[in-house]
């Protein structure tokens, strides 16, 4: 068309780095960071920081696309090095705090880190990743030590011989230095390991684009207005805290930064800084249910409502039902790390929800539809590539497509094209769609078992058992068998002081499920989990099969 | 980096289309559209509606790229072309329905529009200008009118001859149409006409980029959460309505349908629907204020508020203090159709507005700062292309840069590439930055006064006229003076019933605005004012430099 002339002045390259450089005008005397009873920063600190810390890294010869790891739990570093590595043109793989060593070598290795920050309780692991680097004469990264930054903080001030320490990267860091944009939106800018429920973490590669957009698609999820205050219960190393680093920005939300999460943390910050939103595994909300008395503030149930968005299978209802009552507004989604975070939504006000109890109870434990700026939700069949019936009870695959999905897994390129062939992203998760277009998940594709021709789902038996009164935890998988091919046998682990035998529980799923579905075996016991306290089926299913005779024990 | 691949499972060129297609899903039985006492649609109903209009219009063999015009108030019709013509892979032109034959001649010549949907109030002009291309030898548009759709409407229903109405327009369409989407996102979705304040209105160019990223845009300045209820008082062929037919449907809004605007109107709608949000130009709320006590709706002031956003310079305190005891919340912004409506926003809950009211006053009028996803807002020496500094007095052209503008001026690609040069577009508008960042408006540029040296704004001797207590509209121009080059020269209206000398204008300017600024000359009577209802300053001009001569009359 005749007088189309796409310039500078008319198309930039999506980058979260806009919104930074937005709040640092719009939002410039308002708080972006509270940490501890001393550190207050405003947005207009932040974005200098941030260009500073975006200075020295060129200073200390970063070139665009070089991985710039950072070892931290939420603490104001972290987030400003979601601003300031990109701004050098560089690419931030914020990873998890709990690796063992030889694991965050590997990713280092694989990472190809220019340069590390590690924050100073994280130090121990990381220098022993660097001796192992170092033994397989791989060029170790440069160090770069986070202090603890609230000077009031009675935390042990450990200090390790360093190249540098963040305050001295800050004190390098030019005022002027001139950020650096990405040329192509497509551009990565983070890598994210995936938490691996599988055992093999892989790096997931977020490009500048995918982020800005998920930014905002996640304002929408969280039902964020301007201005709002974030505690950030989620690790910023899952998913660049779903994105909500960038998020923050974006709209002038107040970052409440922490170092643990505890009941007691979450009341005091709600009370003392109105709180208006966090999020995190389904586990924060165990964790408020069970506080104890004298954590819970005396102004909850708080009046105006705090909003949880969680990810994941949601807990009992009574837990549920205690964490409302304390006056928070519990949401959930489903997502991944490839995702960018949590991929779906239940809309708020579903017309369905008024209607019976149970029936917003198990609503309410669906996945819901596809948020915002997702361009496509579905369930099909991985062969034809068709959608499943919307009935309820067909299972497919579920899978997703939109510009809010990673842009590949790190170094693996067929893995990538395999996961993304076809024109949608395969979740290698199991599920089925409602009348409604409401989609439910099944099962994890590798954990579903197959027993005398019948698939059944885990997560379904996971159900019946965590609504036992006595369980705390329970996991299920398929156990060899003879005639059937697979039958049920499931983990438990019990509530404190409290004692159960298989026959009870075995009787407790007889009331309530087919008798495929019944778990032949109860093992009770800790589950086995990951560094980030995922449960790993897979080494269950390795313990079963190793033990083809195991009985309830 | 290696493992980056990208393909339509992870990229999706952005389009408003996306929102339909969720809104089907996501808010399937929602209510989508309102019109009249009958007419009600679901999403699912408009996105069927919508893909049988795209699969017609492929049917009568519009192709990619090809220009559909439409011209119709704010019916159904008009807001389902906004989806139907792009998902056909066309380009959607809605005209003011306030042209004349020839203007509109001309525009449909420059369009080389294939066809053209016309309400059947509108019919007249465009039989009219239909002949006059006849008789310039140009093509035709195929012509689709289109009947009032509220059976109820005690409307003539008058009837031309026509190809096609739109209801057999719709019949056509087959629901298993494939719909075309942009295979790049820079594509042109619309072409919007700018109202024209210097006479010659020019063909704007959207893309599906701009389109989709101000749609999320105009969602965070309206303040909007999900499933708003949208009351149509803009004019949709405005920035496709100020980009909101498309946000509507990115968060599952209904949308009010309407044909005429009063405040009857407004507040029977308010009080039935519970509308939450509407906007247009700032005459809408002289509409409210001045609404007859039997127009009031008994439930006003609306318990929850009614947030309205108002473009352009806002009227005197009186009418926004009577406005807001009604219970609307108003915002005001600052925009052009070049910027795909209103570019910037006051943040809400400014620190400085709970200081003192004149301050409040002062600031309310400022036009803020700018916009989520806006990437820039400057105050410029448009010579050296430096920033003015931020004094509150230093005037320089206001400069925009960012995704959410303009491809271009259709056919124009000279002034299109001189209005985008150096990497911001030019908005020919000047104004100050103010210490705390915030932009003020001073006038147009071509607007602007040169008086012994010194630039006058026109704006703010309109702002005192404004003030008198017997002033309706203001508009003020520069009159030839031998001595100090220009001269204010004062179009005054006063308000009806009340009569004033120019002596007695005069005087109270004089108390009021330094001996330069105070106008010479008051003429009385109608503004003169364009087919949208723009004051015409370059015609006030006109009548100045043709009548030198020209005394208090």
């Amino acid at each position: 068309m005749e007088g189309i002339y796409h310039c500078p002045a008319n198309y930039v390259p999506l980058s979260p780095i806009s919104f930074l450089e937005r709040a640092a005008t719009v939002y410039g005397d308002k708080v972006s960071i509270v940490y501890g009873s001393n550190v207050r920063f405003s947005w207009k600190d932040t974005f200098d920081r941030c260009v500073k810390v975006a200075s020295a890294l060129v200073q200390l010869k970063i070139c665009p696309g070089d991985i710039v790891v950072a070892l931290a739990p939420n603490v104001p570093a972290l987030y400003e090095l979601h601003f300031g590595v990109p701004m050098a043109g560089a690419v931030i793989s914020a990873l998890n705090t709990r690796l063992d060593a030889s694991t965050l070598a590997l990713a280092l290795e694989q990472l190809e880190a220019k340069l590390i920050f590690v924050d100073y309780q994280f130090t121990d692991a990381v220098l022993k990743a660097l001796d192992l680097l170092s033994q397989k004469k791989v060029n170790p990264p440069h160090l770069v030590v986070i202090p603890e930054c609230d000077k009031s903080s009675s935390m042990d001030h450990k200090h390790i011989a360093s190249d540098l320490d963040y305050n001295c990267l800050l004190e390098m860091g030019r005022d002027d230095f001139r950020i650096i944009r990405p040329n192509n939106e497509c551009d990565p800018i983070s890598v994210n390991y995936t938490s691996g429920s599988t055992g093999k973490p892989k790096g997931v590669i977020y490009s500048h684009r995918a982020a800005y957009l998920n930014s905002l698609a996640e304002i929408f999820r969280f039902d964020m207005r301007q201005m709002p205050v974030f505690l950030w219960t989620v690790d910023m190393f899952r998913c660049n805290g779903w994105c909500l680093t960038w998020a923050m920005a974006a709209i002038g939300g107040t970052n409440i930064c922490l170092r643990n999460v505890s009941a007691e943390i979450i009341f005091d910050a709600v009370s003392l800084h109105k709180v208006t939103h966090f999020c995190g595994p389904p586990a924060i909300l165990n964790t408020i249910a069970n506080a104890p008395a004298r954590a819970i503030s005396s102004q909850s149930p708080f009046p105006c409502g705090v909003n949880v968005v969680v990810a994941g299978s949601l807990p009992n209802s009574e837990i549920l039902t205690k964490v409302e009552g304390l006056g928070f507004n519990v949401y959930h989604g489903y997502g991944m790390t490839e995702a960018l975070g949590p991929a779906t939504m239940r809309p708020w006000k579903s017309e369905s929800d008024s209607t019976f109890e149970i029936e917003q109870e198990e609503i309410r434990r669906r996945e819901g539809l596809h948020n915002l700026l997702l361009e496509g939700v579905d369930v099909k069949d991985p062969k034809t590539m068709e959608s499943v019936p919307n009935d309820g009870k067909t299972i497919g695959e579920v899978m997703f497509r939109g510009n809010i999905l990673m842009s590949g897994y790190l170094k693996s390129t067929e893995i990538t094209q395999e996961t993304l062939k076809g024109g949608w992203f395969h979740t290698g998760d199991l599920g089925v769609r409602h009348p409604n277009g409401y989609l439910q998940m099944k099962d994890r594709a590798k954990d579903i078992i197959i027993s005398g021709g019948e698939a059944i789902s885990t997560l379904e038996v996971e159900a019946v058992l965590l609504s036992h009164p006595k369980v705390s935890e329970a996991a299920v998988v398929g156990q060899p068998d003879a005639l059937l091919n697979e039958v049920p046998c499931a983990f438990v682990k019990l509530k404190e002081g409290f004692g159960a035998s298989a026959e009870e529980i075995i009787e407790f799923c007889d009331d309530q499920l087919p008798d495929l579905m019944i778990p032949r075996t109860i093992v009770f016991g800790e589950l086995p989990v990951n560094f980030s306290g995922k449960v790993q089926k897979f080494a269950m299913r390795e313990m079963v099969n190793a033990n083809t005779s195991l009985a309830n024990c």
